[in-house]
């Protein structure tokens, strides 16, 4: 096991790793920024060497100044935390070369990963279910109306050379072919000087639903359950839960039992999470992320499992303990998280926190980097804190959450926690009954007072 | 269900009940002395009736005000916490006879259970163990010796009408017992004219070892496992686990069925502890608390069962919704009483805590109703906060709550913190073995600064 670990990262998440660490008995390094001095994890961290000036071009994504920082402090490994450079595959294999552990999977599976179109090739290799489509750009109006027919509407028409959403367009049936076809070539043409489209399942209403492993590199792989992330705003995940409220345990475990094999089958090392769209019972991959992620905690908390400190495990040559049977799911868990912004516009509110009061009790988490006088430097994501709620079943959850939510108070900036209030009494979130498009629509329709 | 209760009760207590009434939709009242009247309970309750000033005996303990209050209020039951009135059976009588419920057992248990004598004749009945010895006075020393050898030694001879240790004798073998039965009467007469003792089994190192229960007054009740509450200073509780690292499943289940079928033939409601000293394999009956207990997070920790709101429930009049087969423990959990007190001396330290940051993260809870910028009024008990850490196994709990202590920072005061900084680390409590004696002979020949 490592004696001393290096961590490249700021905020919420480096205080998480330093937990594990602390509980592993094993050194933390601090890296920081000028702006981020008085940061608490580098109140908390064993040794801390400052990285830098913001922007984090010039300091947490300076790789020679986190290797500076590893030799003159000793680390053996560096956890990357979840943004900054946790899928540089370049990173990985600097420190892999200066003989530092880098917690993570290998330079090879996070550059797999990373590339899109090898990502989806190397899915579909390993069984887990892409999204049915043309294998490239269809050339006539008969081969696409075959293959569409194939796949089932409603169906995409997409430019082959396209991007931001033009030479686009989507068909409902067949009747609908030949003028998306000739749309959306047109479109192409004009934008992109190229008419080959591609075609590709649309769906009209999917979840965001995501599968946790966890692999030790050796072919011994395990899945932790799914969250369920479709409460998204332009594509930023506001609400995780696990497990989802629209699986069922049969589902649950076939599409748990693809991941984990796939991921023993590509002896892949570390805790990673295969990012699917699902509808009408059925799962298509979008990506995976070579890192742990923000939401990880609701799985934890369902699991008891330290996903940090598995990591670091594995990370350390160790083989998994854990084998599929030891992961049982008890009871339910949501994290909102908690942002310095206006709830209703989204805006970035940095400033001072006057008052910072978490809540407590049973079932709550609070993980956050941020303290009362702490003065939220403007040059960072605006992520102060997750508020993590557990209970028996997710009914009590709901309670227990919206209990929360009135307990907690942070003064001197705003933050999104009044809109979190208006989403846990919602009816919707209460059944379960909502998509990745619930969240912008119900904002559009229901504008709220900040 | 209640619509509105009144937590008739201070700290951190107030506040957990509070909570639980948020988590059921309940309204809440507070209520408070003079000295009260910042606390966290008062801000987080919808409404809050001032009772007095301190000392509690004109507050807290005040009757007629408390039920001025609920009046007032439109309160339709009342939350005694622990402490103050929570096992007063006049009052559980007082508010019963106006038509407020008490939330707890009868006023008849209660009573029953506050007088030693008939507790143990009440415990013996329903099958509890208790501690054997003569019934009633010995006369003969033949009878003496006969009954020790039907107990066993160790015994201790004991002035029947004696108190306060005077007229007490241990004697370890058959050869001791005449020195001990004429030193033990001789003593007796002299200080309370009266030579009469009687022999009681002794226990040399007893654990203290509790069985929480769970009634509904209709004949159902279950055991929810028990607490190790050994490590004590001066009968004060300090540090306590669940499950108890001194028993196995097979004495679990066996003395958690005894318990739990005394209850339901009791017929008993709400939340109670009985209380055991445990030593070789056997229990022995201490008493039964009738409310819920500062340790009852342990107890939840393990079990994901909010035992306030099920105290709440059964009050209510709702019959028990959980079986016994409902109750399974889920690792570990330890409880740390953080007391503004010198920790090598434990001499109170009130006044404002000028910084307040506890731990967070997995598997932590910290019941505490105290801020930052709160001035500790020295009227009351010590007690500002429960840290509270679960871990998958005892040996993760540690590392975890060692972690947590080193994170906890409380300015301004000083806590009992760096006591419990010292315990983590040694070996013994490692080991799980301790006894009741072990905490005051380890502070006796291990002073450390405070």
């Amino acid at each position: 096991m490592f004696n001393k670990i290096l961590i490249a990262n700021r905020g919420e998440i480096a205080l998480r790793v330093l937990r594990a660490c602390k509980e592993l008995g094993i050194e933390t390094v601090a890296v920081h920024s000028t702006a981020d001095a008085n940061a608490m994890h580098v109140r908390l961290a064993d040794e801390s060497v400052c990285i830098g000036p913001p922007p984090a071009r010039d300091s947490y994504l300076n790789i020679p100044q986190l290797l500076a920082a590893c030799e003159i402090t000793g680390a053996e490994a560096v956890h990357p935390g979840y943004g900054f450079l946790s899928e540089n595959a370049r990173f990985a294999e600097i420190l892999t070369a200066h003989g530092i552990a880098f917690i993570g999977p290998t330079a090879e599976h996070i550059r797999i990963m990373g590339d899109k179109i090898e990502a989806k090739a190397t899915a579909r290799r390993l069984g887990i279910p892409v999204v049915p489509g043309s294998d490239g750009a269809v050339t006539t109006d008969e081969d696409a109306l075959r293959i569409a027919a194939d796949i089932g509407y409603p169906v995409l028409v997409k430019a082959a050379a396209g991007g931001g959403g033009r030479g686009m367009r989507v068909a409902m049936n067949e009747a609908e072919m030949s003028s998306a076809l000739s749309a959306a070539r047109s479109e192409a043409k004009n934008a992109f000087g190229d008419d080959a489209v591609y075609i590709e399942k649309y769906l009209l209403k999917p979840r965001h639903i995501e599968v946790q492993v966890l692999g030790d590199g050796q072919g011994n792989a395990i899945h932790l359950g799914e969250r369920d992330c479709s409460l998204q705003r332009r594509h930023q995940k506001v609400w995780e839960e696990a497990l989802s409220p629209a699986l069922n345990q049969e589902q649950r475990d076939k599409i748990g039992g693809i991941v984990a094999n796939a991921m023993a089958e590509l002896k892949y090392a570390g805790v990673g999470t295969i990012e699917f769209l699902y509808e009408d019972g059925e799962f298509y991959f979008i990506e995976m992320n070579t890192r742990l992620q923000v939401e990880h905690p609701v799985t934890e908390m369902i699991t008891g499992i330290d996903l940090v400190n598995e990591q670091i495990k594995v990370a350390s040559g160790a083989a998994l303990t854990l084998r599929q049977s030891d992961v049982t799911f008890n009871g339910h868990a949501i994290e909102c998280r908690i942002n310095a912004e206006n709830p209703a516009t989204f805006a970035p509110s940095p400033g001072t926190i006057t008052y910072w009061h978490p809540p407590g009790g049973l079932g709550v988490r609070v993980d956050s980097g941020v303290y009362q006088g702490y003065r939220i430097p403007p040059n960072y994501d605006s992520l102060i804190g997750k508020l993590i709620v557990h209970g028996r079943s997710r009914v009590e959850c709901l309670m227990r959450l919206r209990r929360c939510l009135d307990e907690f108070v942070v003064d001197g900036i705003q933050s999104t926690i009044p809109l979190f209030r208006h989403l846990v009494d919602n009816q919707d979130i209460a059944n379960g009954m909502y998509d990745i498009h619930w969240l912008e629509k119900w904002l559009a329709t229901n504008p709220f007072e900040a």
